[in-house]
Protein backbone atom coordinates (compact mmCIF):
# COMPACT_ATOMS: atom_id res chain seq x y z
CA UNK A 1 0.00 0.00 0.00
CA UNK A 2 1.37 3.56 -0.99
CA UNK A 3 0.70 6.11 1.62
CA UNK A 4 3.12 8.74 0.94
CA UNK A 5 0.44 10.66 -0.17
CA UNK A 6 -2.43 9.97 2.83
CA UNK A 7 -3.40 13.47 4.20
CA UNK A 8 -2.64 15.07 1.36
CA UNK A 9 -6.17 14.90 -0.20
CA UNK A 10 -6.94 17.67 2.33
CA UNK A 11 -3.97 19.55 3.19
CA UNK A 12 -2.96 20.95 -0.59
CA UNK A 13 -5.87 22.99 -1.15
CA UNK A 14 -6.38 24.23 2.66
CA UNK A 15 -2.83 25.22 2.97
CA UNK A 16 -2.46 27.20 -0.48
CA UNK A 17 -3.80 28.85 -3.17
CA UNK A 18 -2.40 26.04 -5.73
CA UNK A 19 -5.17 24.24 -7.81
CA UNK A 20 -6.82 20.86 -6.22
CA UNK A 21 -4.63 18.01 -6.43
CA UNK A 22 -5.96 15.19 -9.35
CA UNK A 23 -6.95 11.71 -8.27
CA UNK A 24 -3.88 10.35 -9.78
CA UNK A 25 -1.68 12.69 -7.36
CA UNK A 26 -3.94 11.65 -3.99
CA UNK A 27 -4.55 8.16 -5.21
CA UNK A 28 -7.95 6.10 -5.10
CA UNK A 29 -5.90 4.39 -1.94
CA UNK A 30 -6.48 7.95 0.01
CA UNK A 31 -9.77 8.84 -1.40
CA UNK A 32 -11.78 7.91 1.53
CA UNK A 33 -15.42 7.62 -0.16
CA UNK A 34 -14.07 5.01 -2.21
CA UNK A 35 -12.59 3.24 0.35
CA UNK A 36 -16.31 3.56 2.20
CA UNK A 37 -17.83 2.45 -0.67
CA UNK A 38 -15.81 -0.96 -1.07
CA UNK A 39 -15.81 -1.57 2.95
CA UNK A 40 -19.85 -0.33 2.77
CA UNK A 41 -21.48 -2.39 -0.70
CA UNK A 42 -19.28 -5.80 0.78
CA UNK A 43 -20.39 -5.38 4.34
CA UNK A 44 -24.16 -4.93 3.25
CA UNK A 45 -23.31 -8.22 0.71
CA UNK A 46 -22.20 -10.17 3.50
CA UNK A 47 -24.72 -8.84 5.49
CA UNK A 48 -28.23 -9.48 3.20
CA UNK A 49 -26.58 -13.08 2.84
CA UNK A 50 -26.97 -14.00 6.57
CA UNK A 51 -30.11 -12.36 6.70
CA UNK A 52 -31.35 -13.99 3.71
CA UNK A 53 -30.78 -17.71 5.94
CA UNK A 54 -33.31 -16.00 8.60
CA UNK A 55 -35.77 -15.09 5.86
CA UNK A 56 -35.30 -11.13 6.66
CA UNK A 57 -34.63 -8.50 4.56
CA UNK A 58 -32.01 -6.03 5.29
CA UNK A 59 -34.88 -3.03 5.63
CA UNK A 60 -36.56 -5.30 7.88
CA UNK A 61 -33.46 -5.96 9.81
CA UNK A 62 -32.81 -2.43 10.01
CA UNK A 63 -36.00 -1.26 11.20
CA UNK A 64 -36.54 -3.85 14.00
CA UNK A 65 -32.31 -2.91 14.63
CA UNK A 66 -33.93 0.93 15.41
CA UNK A 67 -36.99 -0.08 17.12
CA UNK A 68 -35.18 -2.65 19.45
CA UNK A 69 -33.28 0.44 20.89
CA UNK A 70 -35.84 3.84 20.85
CA UNK A 71 -39.36 3.32 22.29
CA UNK A 72 -41.12 4.68 19.09
CA UNK A 73 -40.13 6.54 15.93
CA UNK A 74 -42.09 7.68 13.06
CA UNK A 75 -41.64 5.93 9.98
CA UNK A 76 -39.53 9.31 8.78
CA UNK A 77 -37.31 8.79 11.45
CA UNK A 78 -37.25 5.31 11.04
CA UNK A 79 -36.19 6.11 7.08
CA UNK A 80 -33.67 8.28 7.99
CA UNK A 81 -32.24 5.58 10.50
CA UNK A 82 -32.29 2.62 8.33
CA UNK A 83 -30.93 4.19 5.21
CA UNK A 84 -33.86 3.29 3.18
CA UNK A 85 -36.11 5.12 1.22
CA UNK A 86 -39.42 6.15 2.87
CA UNK A 87 -41.37 3.93 0.16
CA UNK A 88 -39.48 0.72 0.47
CA UNK A 89 -40.02 1.60 4.53
CA UNK A 90 -43.52 1.80 4.26
CA UNK A 91 -44.00 -1.36 2.65
CA UNK A 92 -41.09 -3.11 5.23
CA UNK A 93 -43.60 -2.21 7.97
CA UNK A 94 -47.04 -3.53 6.14
CA UNK A 95 -45.30 -6.47 6.21
CA UNK A 96 -43.34 -6.35 9.58
CA UNK A 97 -46.53 -5.84 11.28
CA UNK A 98 -48.26 -8.41 9.22
CA UNK A 99 -46.01 -10.94 10.84
CA UNK A 100 -46.76 -9.66 14.80
CA UNK A 101 -43.45 -7.64 14.77
CA UNK A 102 -44.44 -4.16 14.69
CA UNK A 103 -47.18 -2.21 16.12
CA UNK A 104 -48.15 1.09 14.48
CA UNK A 105 -50.41 3.80 16.40
CA UNK A 106 -51.66 6.91 15.54
CA UNK A 107 -50.54 9.25 18.39
CA UNK A 108 -52.63 10.86 20.45
CA UNK A 109 -51.27 14.35 20.56
CA UNK A 110 -51.53 14.29 16.95
CA UNK A 111 -53.53 11.43 14.56
CA UNK A 112 -51.70 12.38 11.70
CA UNK A 113 -48.34 10.56 12.70
CA UNK A 114 -48.26 7.30 14.05
CA UNK A 115 -45.65 6.13 15.85
CA UNK A 116 -43.96 2.43 15.01
CA UNK A 117 -43.10 0.64 17.97
CA UNK A 118 -41.38 -2.94 18.17
CA UNK A 119 -43.58 -6.34 19.38
CA UNK A 120 -41.79 -9.06 22.12
CA UNK A 121 -41.75 -11.04 18.81
CA UNK A 122 -39.79 -8.59 16.57
CA UNK A 123 -37.40 -7.99 19.91
CA UNK A 124 -36.98 -11.91 19.60
CA UNK A 125 -36.61 -12.13 16.01
CA UNK A 126 -34.00 -8.66 16.00
CA UNK A 127 -32.04 -10.95 19.31
CA UNK A 128 -31.47 -14.10 16.91
CA UNK A 129 -29.71 -11.93 14.34
CA UNK A 130 -27.79 -9.29 16.52
CA UNK A 131 -24.85 -12.02 17.22
CA UNK A 132 -24.27 -12.51 13.38
CA UNK A 133 -24.01 -8.34 13.14
CA UNK A 134 -21.95 -8.39 16.13
CA UNK A 135 -19.77 -11.01 15.11
CA UNK A 136 -19.35 -9.12 11.51
CA UNK A 137 -18.45 -6.44 13.37
CA UNK A 138 -15.39 -8.03 15.15
CA UNK A 139 -14.47 -9.54 11.78
CA UNK A 140 -14.47 -6.36 10.45
CA UNK A 141 -12.34 -4.31 12.83
CA UNK A 142 -9.63 -7.18 13.66
CA UNK A 143 -6.56 -5.43 14.54
CA UNK A 144 -7.98 -2.02 14.82
CA UNK A 145 -6.88 -0.94 18.92
CA UNK A 146 -9.96 0.26 21.21
CA UNK A 147 -8.85 4.15 20.49
CA UNK A 148 -8.12 3.71 16.69
CA UNK A 149 -11.84 2.64 16.84
CA UNK A 150 -13.02 5.75 19.00
CA UNK A 151 -11.02 7.81 17.00
CA UNK A 152 -12.88 6.38 13.56
CA UNK A 153 -15.96 6.81 15.10
CA UNK A 154 -14.95 10.51 15.78
CA UNK A 155 -14.45 11.20 11.94
CA UNK A 156 -17.53 9.41 11.48
CA UNK A 157 -19.65 11.45 13.53
CA UNK A 158 -18.06 14.34 12.01
CA UNK A 159 -18.26 13.57 8.57
CA UNK A 160 -22.20 12.04 8.62
CA UNK A 161 -22.86 16.08 10.55
CA UNK A 162 -21.25 17.29 7.38
CA UNK A 163 -23.20 15.46 4.60
CA UNK A 164 -26.20 14.71 5.88
CA UNK A 165 -29.55 16.50 5.04
CA UNK A 166 -31.42 15.50 7.88
CA UNK A 167 -31.06 16.53 11.81
CA UNK A 168 -31.16 13.25 13.20
CA UNK B 1 -23.60 12.58 21.13
CA UNK B 2 -23.51 10.31 23.29
CA UNK B 3 -19.56 8.62 23.58
CA UNK B 4 -19.69 6.92 26.36
CA UNK B 5 -19.68 3.84 25.07
CA UNK B 6 -17.61 4.31 21.57
CA UNK B 7 -14.45 1.27 21.77
CA UNK B 8 -16.43 -0.45 24.01
CA UNK B 9 -18.31 -2.10 21.05
CA UNK B 10 -14.95 -4.01 20.43
CA UNK B 11 -13.53 -3.98 24.11
CA UNK B 12 -15.98 -6.37 25.66
CA UNK B 13 -15.80 -9.91 23.95
CA UNK B 14 -12.58 -9.40 23.16
CA UNK B 15 -11.56 -8.84 26.49
CA UNK B 16 -13.15 -11.07 28.53
CA UNK B 17 -15.48 -14.14 28.35
CA UNK B 18 -18.52 -12.17 28.81
CA UNK B 19 -21.57 -12.53 26.24
CA UNK B 20 -21.74 -10.33 23.57
CA UNK B 21 -22.66 -6.29 24.42
CA UNK B 22 -26.42 -5.54 22.55
CA UNK B 23 -27.05 -2.92 20.27
CA UNK B 24 -28.45 -1.10 22.73
CA UNK B 25 -25.42 -1.11 25.12
CA UNK B 26 -23.36 -0.30 22.49
CA UNK B 27 -25.86 2.29 20.78
CA UNK B 28 -26.08 2.65 16.97
CA UNK B 29 -24.05 6.22 17.14
CA UNK B 30 -21.02 4.18 18.07
CA UNK B 31 -21.81 1.26 15.72
CA UNK B 32 -19.79 1.83 12.66
CA UNK B 33 -21.19 -0.21 9.79
CA UNK B 34 -24.51 2.39 10.50
CA UNK B 35 -22.80 5.57 10.29
CA UNK B 36 -20.74 4.13 7.30
CA UNK B 37 -23.74 3.19 5.38
CA UNK B 38 -25.17 6.32 6.29
CA UNK B 39 -22.51 8.95 5.16
CA UNK B 40 -21.88 6.84 1.96
CA UNK B 41 -25.29 7.18 0.75
CA UNK B 42 -25.60 10.36 1.48
CA UNK B 43 -22.17 10.92 -0.51
CA UNK B 44 -23.22 8.61 -3.80
CA UNK B 45 -26.41 10.21 -3.86
CA UNK B 46 -25.15 13.90 -3.69
CA UNK B 47 -22.56 12.53 -6.56
CA UNK B 48 -25.50 10.56 -8.55
CA UNK B 49 -26.68 14.30 -8.34
CA UNK B 50 -23.94 16.37 -9.50
CA UNK B 51 -23.52 13.90 -12.31
CA UNK B 52 -27.04 14.10 -13.90
CA UNK B 53 -25.91 17.41 -14.24
CA UNK B 54 -23.47 16.57 -16.63
CA UNK B 55 -25.15 13.43 -17.92
CA UNK B 56 -22.97 10.95 -16.47
CA UNK B 57 -24.42 8.11 -14.23
CA UNK B 58 -22.01 6.56 -11.09
CA UNK B 59 -20.63 3.59 -13.20
CA UNK B 60 -19.46 5.70 -16.04
CA UNK B 61 -17.47 8.32 -13.58
CA UNK B 62 -16.64 5.45 -11.22
CA UNK B 63 -14.73 3.88 -14.45
CA UNK B 64 -13.39 6.78 -15.67
CA UNK B 65 -12.24 7.37 -12.45
CA UNK B 66 -10.27 4.21 -12.38
CA UNK B 67 -8.93 4.28 -16.14
CA UNK B 68 -8.02 8.03 -15.49
CA UNK B 69 -5.00 6.66 -13.04
CA UNK B 70 -4.01 3.19 -14.56
CA UNK B 71 -2.54 2.37 -17.72
CA UNK B 72 -5.44 -0.06 -18.85
CA UNK B 73 -7.47 -2.96 -16.59
CA UNK B 74 -10.08 -5.91 -17.47
CA UNK B 75 -13.28 -5.91 -16.61
CA UNK B 76 -13.37 -8.12 -13.52
CA UNK B 77 -10.75 -5.21 -12.07
CA UNK B 78 -12.90 -2.34 -12.91
CA UNK B 79 -15.76 -3.75 -11.65
CA UNK B 80 -14.09 -4.64 -8.21
CA UNK B 81 -12.31 -0.67 -8.09
CA UNK B 82 -15.84 0.53 -9.30
CA UNK B 83 -17.83 -1.23 -6.67
CA UNK B 84 -20.08 -2.37 -9.76
CA UNK B 85 -21.79 -5.51 -10.69
CA UNK B 86 -20.18 -6.94 -13.95
CA UNK B 87 -23.00 -7.04 -15.67
CA UNK B 88 -23.85 -3.37 -15.01
CA UNK B 89 -20.18 -2.70 -16.12
CA UNK B 90 -20.31 -4.62 -18.97
CA UNK B 91 -23.07 -2.44 -20.35
CA UNK B 92 -21.54 1.05 -18.80
CA UNK B 93 -18.34 0.14 -20.98
CA UNK B 94 -20.41 -0.12 -24.31
CA UNK B 95 -21.93 3.05 -23.60
CA UNK B 96 -18.14 4.85 -23.17
CA UNK B 97 -16.81 3.20 -25.96
CA UNK B 98 -20.11 4.32 -28.46
CA UNK B 99 -19.42 7.58 -26.86
CA UNK B 100 -15.83 7.33 -27.55
CA UNK B 101 -14.28 7.49 -24.08
CA UNK B 102 -12.89 4.42 -24.02
CA UNK B 103 -11.11 1.50 -25.66
CA UNK B 104 -11.18 -2.33 -25.36
CA UNK B 105 -8.74 -4.59 -26.46
CA UNK B 106 -8.00 -7.93 -27.01
CA UNK B 107 -4.37 -8.66 -24.80
CA UNK B 108 -2.00 -9.82 -27.20
CA UNK B 109 -0.81 -12.94 -24.84
CA UNK B 110 -4.14 -13.89 -23.78
CA UNK B 111 -7.27 -12.80 -26.46
CA UNK B 112 -9.60 -13.82 -24.12
CA UNK B 113 -8.64 -11.07 -21.95
CA UNK B 114 -10.11 -7.35 -23.08
CA UNK B 115 -7.96 -4.48 -21.27
CA UNK B 116 -10.15 -1.35 -21.33
CA UNK B 117 -8.20 2.03 -21.56
CA UNK B 118 -9.47 5.50 -21.60
CA UNK B 119 -9.34 7.90 -24.49
CA UNK B 120 -8.12 11.30 -24.64
CA UNK B 121 -12.23 12.51 -25.04
CA UNK B 122 -12.48 10.39 -21.56
CA UNK B 123 -9.86 12.55 -19.96
CA UNK B 124 -11.56 15.44 -20.94
CA UNK B 125 -14.46 14.34 -19.34
CA UNK B 126 -13.49 13.13 -16.00
CA UNK B 127 -11.42 16.00 -15.75
CA UNK B 128 -14.71 17.98 -15.73
CA UNK B 129 -16.35 15.81 -13.06
CA UNK B 130 -13.65 15.92 -10.63
CA UNK B 131 -13.27 19.14 -9.26
CA UNK B 132 -16.55 18.52 -8.21
CA UNK B 133 -15.66 15.69 -6.42
CA UNK B 134 -12.74 16.83 -4.85
CA UNK B 135 -14.70 19.64 -3.60
CA UNK B 136 -17.74 17.19 -2.00
CA UNK B 137 -14.66 15.34 -0.54
CA UNK B 138 -13.40 18.88 1.35
CA UNK B 139 -16.77 19.46 2.44
CA UNK B 140 -17.56 16.08 3.96
CA UNK B 141 -13.97 15.98 5.89
CA UNK B 142 -14.45 19.78 6.35
CA UNK B 143 -13.48 20.30 10.15
CA UNK B 144 -10.75 17.07 9.74
CA UNK B 145 -7.31 17.27 10.80
CA UNK B 146 -4.88 16.03 8.25
CA UNK B 147 -3.36 13.39 10.86
CA UNK B 148 -7.13 12.59 11.51
CA UNK B 149 -7.53 11.58 8.10
CA UNK B 150 -4.68 9.97 7.48
CA UNK B 151 -5.89 7.87 10.72
CA UNK B 152 -9.26 7.43 9.38
CA UNK B 153 -7.73 5.88 6.25
CA UNK B 154 -5.34 3.52 7.98
CA UNK B 155 -8.36 1.87 9.52
CA UNK B 156 -10.08 1.81 6.24
CA UNK B 157 -7.51 -0.34 4.85
CA UNK B 158 -7.54 -2.29 8.12
CA UNK B 159 -10.83 -3.02 7.44
CA UNK B 160 -11.17 -3.51 3.67
CA UNK B 161 -8.16 -5.98 3.84
CA UNK B 162 -10.43 -7.59 6.33
CA UNK B 163 -13.55 -7.94 4.49
CA UNK B 164 -13.00 -7.65 0.65
CA UNK B 165 -12.84 -10.78 -1.55
CA UNK B 166 -10.70 -10.28 -3.97
CA UNK B 167 -7.06 -9.66 -3.66
CA UNK B 168 -7.65 -6.29 -5.33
Amino acid sequence: MDDRFAGMALKRKRDTAEPAPTLGEIGLNQFAPYLMNRVIARWNANMAEDLKAMDLSTAKMRALAVLSITPSVTINELSVFAVTEQSTMSRTLDSLEEQGFIRRQPRVEDMRVRDVTITEEGRTVFDKVWPTMYDSLLKMFDGVEEDEYRAFLSVLHRVLHNIRKHDI
